[in-house]
């Protein structure tokens, strides 16, 4: 087999057997095939596509890349649930307690701030003390004891996927379909869980613009879980604009606690809860989704969502006095209001652009290498369909940095546009994929 | 202006500027580009073509990526024949002297043989003694005295083509039309000649199979020349069959001599005629074609030509007796014939897969370092339409080692298809591209 004649089958749009992807993957990790040769066959797939069973057979070579969770003698149903990522994007900090109360495993391995969105782990480390590399052992040690942690991925998990991202990420095939679903799921599979729900954004702010190319990337999903006999539920939600209120590391943790006392913003509670429902179905918790959606607004009002998430924050060496006392979480020095010009209504938002202006206060990683500011952000008062009257607040920024404020500032106001008549206002869940 | 961006440009069909291509040509030879974001720049072109615009940025940036020929002190007209290769694809040897003999300065620039077609100058390399490499002053000295050279390419010239060539050979997109023609004229552009002809095969051994492939790549390089100011014509030219009789270094350098000669196969004469006639009407030769055909067979008939290839090899340093002497090429030791198994007629000759059977004998390189057997090689009796009775002779083969020769004769039988009808000729000039 040689390399050359697999890059031209791909670029002439012909299948690769099982067999053939398997000397790539393995080629690739073992540092035989040079980075040119990768970097072609990524542009090939952006272009070509894969089909079903070269998904599956990828996800499969890339899982079996390095070493894989063994949970098995962890008692119970494991679920996780990931999502493909937006600007105010914050369940997993609901939904692990909330799961894990109710009784199933969660071993949720998360990720970090990607270009313009957040990351649940720089989310986390905003509170004192908190841990999210734990070691094989401790984490499945964490989850005997208290059922759900957040952590960072392993070292030796999926080494292949870290090595083809890092080349997709300087070769502009980040965004290709077929390669992100390997990704996701490979990490995912990687797990040894026995359900998994995908939350894949749609809109301004997520990877997939439109709803039909985040169906397109839930689908690829779900039939890889297919082809891996696992149980995969795909909820298409909409991030045209923020999820939730704030936006910010710190600002994030404090509205999932808001969540799990039961109070917090309407969409937000909203999706958790069908998230959450879903979990609960492919943990075999419940038996009908409607069931789900109770047990999760149970597991808030008993408090015993709350008490799982200080276990957590307990077991990964945080401090659990942030629960109550929120003023322990990073805080920014100042903040200000952006005032609408105008008259109108909230017609879009460019959340993308919003989610750089997020970064550029410090909330987000200028280069690989750089820290992060776990105390600014954004909180969001006005979404689409909204009324706005000239110098009422759309939003306030949390800043320490007055620089930093004047260029995030200006992005905020570019990415809101207006209408003189109100338009609908956006279906959070658009889809569910199965 | 980063890389990454111009990637995505490019591989979201967007057009490049020509600041934006300067920029990636500059990086490449500077080394500041890495290779896998040029392998992954390659494969996205290969997909998405490049507009004319494009081409012309491309080519120029490539052509002045080194050393120039600076032709102004030279007296007369230049101009140059490039073929786009193929198998027994012999003209160039034919045309340098033919067309100096008329007055015209021809400073052809030549290549090696690629994949499975044979190159000008190991065919010239048969001759003993005769260099190929010549410095640009000893060039300039030889085209004053001679008006023709066949050399290779100055290591100084279009650097920026060496390196996107060797990257393109082992990322599949080697049959790129737009990188295709791009290299090939930006190799043409760096000679400083005011006329090109073209000969851009089609068929089973040619890189552009089909004949609206052969026109795009032509329309492709004629719009680089227009662009350039030069004149170019291309000549689509069948290579659904071997060219003339021969195929192999030494015996190719006989049939052109023969031609020289006023003797040789009808399809190389004729082939060589209308090449011919162009370049002496872009060179202010002739002001019809039909006189440029006439002039062509004058040069022949005069005995000019073959005295011109005389000086050609002379000034070269090869040995000039091999004009009357044959014996002094290089011969192979065995020859051996390949028979007809049935009746019919020859419907469709496999070219590439002939191609590749004469390396294996010997003609062609197996690695960039191998060298090369130049007597071997490969006699075709019966061509597309002949009629074939069993027992009679194919081809005859010739050749230095058994093992080799019985590789070779399997891939030549299996070459060949017959019908039980008479199929219609290839014929041989398909379209003038102006």
């Amino acid at each position: 087999m040689r390399t050359l004649d697999l890059l031209k089958k791909k670029r002439d749009g012909e299948e690769l057997s099982p067999a053939e992807i398997g000397f790539l993957i393995r080629g690739i990790c073992a540092g035989e095939i040079p980075d040119y040769q990768i970097a072609a066959f990524l542009m090939a797939v952006f272009f070509r596509g894969m089909s079903a069973a070269e998904l599956a057979a990828l996800t499969e070579e890339m899982r079996r890349s390095g070493s894989v969770l063994d949970l098995s003698d962890i008692p119970g149903r494991k679920v996780d649930k990931h999502s493909t990522g937006g600007v105010g994007d914050k369940t997993s900090l609901v939904l692990a307690p909330a799961v894990a109360a109710a009784g199933l495993t969660v071993p949720m391995i998360s990720g970090r701030g990607l270009a313009h969105t957040g990351g649940t782990l720089d989310k986390l480390e905003s509170i004192p003390g908190f841990q999210v590399r734990l070691a094989p052992e401790q984490l499945k040690a964490a989850l005997r004891r208290v059922r759900a942690v957040l952590v960072g991925q392993d070292d030796n998990l999926v080494p292949a996927d870290r090595k083809l991202y890092a080349l997709r990420d300087v070769t502009a095939t980040v965004d290709s379909r077929p390669l992100m679903a390997a990704s996701i799921m490979s990490k995912k599979l990687a797990e040894d869980i026995d359900g998994l729900v995908l939350d894949v954004k749609t809109g301004s702010g997520a990877f997939a613009r439109s709803e039909e190319d985040a169906e397109a990337l839930a689908r690829d999903m779900v039939g890889i879980g297919k082809a891996f006999g696992k149980k995969v539920v795909a909820v298409i939600s909409d991030m045209s604009q923020p999820l939730g209120e704030y936006a910010g590391n710190a600002l994030e943790v404090i509205e999932c606690l808001e969540v799990l006392k039961g109070r917090g913003p309407e969409d937000l509670i909203h999706l958790c809860e069908s998230l959450a429902a879903y979990c609960f179905l492919l943990g075999d918790a419940v038996e009908y989704l409607q069931d789900g959606r109770e047990l999760f607004h149970r597991t808030i009002a008993s408090g015993a969502a709350l008490n799982s998430v200080r276990e957590i924050i307990r077991i990964q060496g945080g401090n659990t006095a942030v629960v109550e006392d929120y003023a322990l979480l990073p805080q920014a020095r100042r903040r200000t209001e952006i005032a609408a010009a105008a008259d109108g209504f909230v017609d879009a938002i460019d959340v993308e652009k919003m989610g750089w202006a997020i970064n550029i206060l410090g909330a987000g990683r200028e280069t690989v290498e750089s820290g992060i500011d776990h105390s600014v952000g954004l909180q969001v008062h006005k979404k689409i369909a909204d009324q706005v009257q000239s110098g009422e607040a759309l939003c306030t920024l949390y800043y320490n940095d007055q620089d930093r404020c004047a260029r995030a500032r200006q992005m905020i106001v570019e990415s809101y546009s207006f209408s003189r008549t109100r338009p609908p206002r956006p279906a959070l869940i658009r889809k569910i994929v199965t």
